[in-house]
């Protein structure tokens, strides 16, 4: 008998406070959303409304991949499929709705009705697996890119790419002996659900002195050190392009870890959102089904997940929580068990599953939409392109910085200096030294400190994406450099 | 050392199953979407191709509620607000906004352009706990509905009351000895939540001799049962109207259930997802809040989540995952780790977010779209009255059947005679003689064996919705008399 249970956890005079909480969530960090970007939301808030003193006038929140809050243009044909179908229903049209189709081109009426004749319906539920038609629209996205087969039904529709990921971690951590590596630094999304899960987060260590590559030699490492702390490792986590990290991993590094989790008994997770914001021609994107599909003696052996993701690429359509996850050796009965998680939560949003299709089908030459298509998807991922190149080229010029050009996704991940005088500083405010650094930023960039992605012991970094808009950026760099030279100036290098 | 942490769990010749999986996944079960609805939609599916042999030439889908799917129309107003929003954007209005708004009302517009001055880019991620305008509409909502105080900053707005609900269990459930109390029969969500998060469902059993009504004594031996068995209780689930079981509580009853939350130290969850679904006038809706604050010896104590959804009430709007969530006497750090693990979620789709806001502030009587919401929120809701109604009196006339008149909700959950014969016979195939009587069935109409939300034992449910067309009920009820004749013709009553 547990006395304790006997007991009730409140009384009148007492309040239930976070100590009675799951622990897991307590541990459960995620820097992304963390103190510091609540901080500055808090100044953004006191700006408008012209409450307190601040030495800028404005906060630019490069804390996070969130494009259209920083003035990305949405794509038009996207949204005009959207307002089709918010004026439809399965009862008939609305009266609007015909009014509207005379507005657009005809392109976007006749994929607003595909949607609707394959249960495409806005609002209902779906299949919790999503609709027919988004699911053979990524299908044929996926064979046409890889030149291998993919099928719609080893598809799920997902709310982002972060429900997938969530939903094949907590079906892995079958207890709290196993492990999943991640590289280092990560997405904190890893981190915060294998603590949520109460599973072994493995870190293995991207090689910043190569431009973040992966390494075979760390891969090999990092699991003989878990095991041989009778950690059970089942899984692996790539994030290609990375993230906060940006590079590209080329075919051989590719091929390496489909090879070391073949070997290794592995199930791998290739988290691919960022794979059309590629920025260098040398380094195209490969995706790990392709390059697992080549390998004869791994192509049906390594279960592979892969994820994709609506708010990112040259879409950014982050407030819609709409991505896919393709399943590639993957048994029935491991599906069977994730259909019944996905349908615990029903369904993803129908309009953002939608909108999942049309991303991976857009318009093609010779469809009426395709020129605007063409010319907004062109503009955004030049002005990336440049914007990647004008920052990652400023920090490089900062006493104290050095960064490495990111190849791809919306990141940088400059290095910083932090003397021992700074980080003594840090200590007796009970902070991580970046933390510190990122929080003491008298400039009006909100950027996440290193330490909430994972770096090696005694490095420093922070992550700042290059989303905010070109008008803006070389006052944002003046603002940087002249903190950084204050601070190199007070704390030295 | 754990020897077998050192073995890969695959090799070249296993394959990854489910039989390595998390064991809490592999035990969750949520009948709405199980086996039945499956096995339903292959048949919807082979007559549509025209494959296979049946008797009869549709399947209507009464398991879940899902009312668009089934032909209710959308409220207009929504979606008009919805499309503008579709055409809009941070960096200004696209070309079709200003043709389209000169199709709708001026109403329409103005809330369009209310959202997007509060963060409501339904493209761009929003705060984790929703967007500002959407969180003061819903306060409003609440505090003219219960006449107390509301803040938009005791508001999350959530991927319907589901996220909610599961992000609350998983932060309560601190380990495996933690109990929450929750209703038989129940929705299964909730049994699901609570078996993937690893914690202990505490059942009271609604009183089906008293229309399903809840009973003081009967928490009383239930919290007893299960502190005796050293189950550590600390959380009263309510669904109130119920689900599936349709009453709406007694105000004396929701009294009651306070004061044993404040007498037994529990944190209270309120699920009010059909509070205008409400059929009986002389058996209103009473929010938990409103008589929470009415207790002066409780109003201040007893820890409250109310949880409420798009996808019920006379929207329907279930494909959007909207809902929202309210806080009252929740501690500040109990509420700073509910917003930290929605962060990892980052938020709820801003379309549904925006719905939210314009569910709980529709039209008013004087404004330009307000007759037309009138209209369709009116004839929605009485026609769902006149269907609960003949569904009823049709399942009390047939032999073996009884089922309790809904006063609340979207369900029937009518009682079934299963012989010894029949129950014999199930067991012959394994099966839970509800569950075998569904699979058995030659009508056209799907539903969900009562086992799958829980039963008192001896007796046996099904629960269907009364979601199907106007014009498709004498039919329905035809071909399930006629199933229902037959059965009792072969195994008796």
């Amino acid at each position: 008998m547990v006395l304790r249970a006997a007991r009730p956890l409140l009384s009148r005079a007492q309040t239930w406070t976070a100590d009675a909480l799951n622990p897991q969530l307590l541990k459960a960090q995620y820097a992304v959303r963390g103190a510091i970007p609540l901080r500055a939301g808090q100044i953004a808030e006191d700006l408008r409304k012209g409450v307190g003193s601040y030495p800028f006038d404005k906060v630019v929140f490069a804390n996070i991949g969130n494009p259209q809050s920083l003035r990305q243009e949405p794509i038009t044909f996207f949204r005009q499929v959207l307002s089709v179908l918010e004026l439809s229903s399965n009862a008939g049209n609305h009266e609007h709705r015909k009014q509207i189709e005379n507005l657009f081109p005809k392109d976007v009426v006749e994929r607003a009705d595909a949607y609707l004749q394959s249960g495409g319906l806005i609002g209902a539920y779906s299949d919790s697996n999503g609709i027919r038609q988004s699911r053979e629209e990524v299908a044929r996205y996926i064979s046409d890119r890889d030149g291998y087969p993919a099928s719609p039904d080893d598809i799920f529709l997902t709310a982002g790419a972060s429900e997938g990921i969530a939903n094949v971690l907590e079906a892995l951590i079958a207890n709290d002996n196993v492990g999943v590596m991640i590289p280092i630094p990560q997405y904190p999304l890893y981190s915060a659900t294998i603590t949520l899960c109460n599973g072994r987060a493995v870190h293995y260590y991207l090689d910043e002195e190569n431009a973040w590559d992966m390494s075979l030699d760390e891969l090999k490492r990092s699991i003989a050190a878990a095991r041989n702390e009778g950690t059970d490792v089942r899984a692996l986590a790539v994030i290609n392009p990375g993230n906060p990290t940006g590079q590209c991993l080329s075919r051989e590094a590719i091929e390496n870890v489909i090879r070391f989790c073949n070997d290794e008994g592995l199930v791998l997770l290739a988290d691919e959102v960022y794979q059309t914001n590629t920025y260098d021609a040398t380094r195209p994107f490969f995706s790990f089904k392709s390059v697992l599909r080549s390998i004869p003696e791994c192509s049906e052996s390594v279960p592979l997940f892969s994820f994709h993701s609506l708010s990112k690429g040259m879409l950014g359509e982050c407030g819609r929580r709409g991505g896919y996850m393709e399943m590639t050796n993957i048994d029935q009965s491991v599906r069977e068990n994730l259909l019944k998680r996905a349908s615990i939560n029903l369904c993803a949003s129908v309009a953002g599953q939608a909108m999942v299709g049309m991303m991976c089908q857009p318009p093609k030459p010779g469809d009426e939409s395709y020129p605007l298509y063409n010319e907004q998807f062109t503009a955004t991922f030049e002005s990336l392109k440049r914007r990647a190149q004008k920052l990652s080229d400023a920090f490089n010029s900062m006493p104290g910085v050095s960064c490495i050009p990111p190849t791809g996704a919306m990141y940088l991940f400059p290095r910083i200096e932090l003397s021992s005088t700074a980080q003594d500083a840090a200590a007796k405010k009970g902070l991580a030294p970046d933390a510190w650094s990122c929080s003491s930023r008298r400039d009006w960039c909100c950027v996440v400190p290193g330490s909430g992605f994972g770096q090696r012991e005694g490095t420093f970094h922070f992550r700042c994406t290059f989303l905010p808009p070109e008008e803006d950026i070389d006052g944002l760099v003046d603002s940087i450099r002249a903190f950084q030279e204050k601070w190199v100036a007070t704390y030295g290098l």
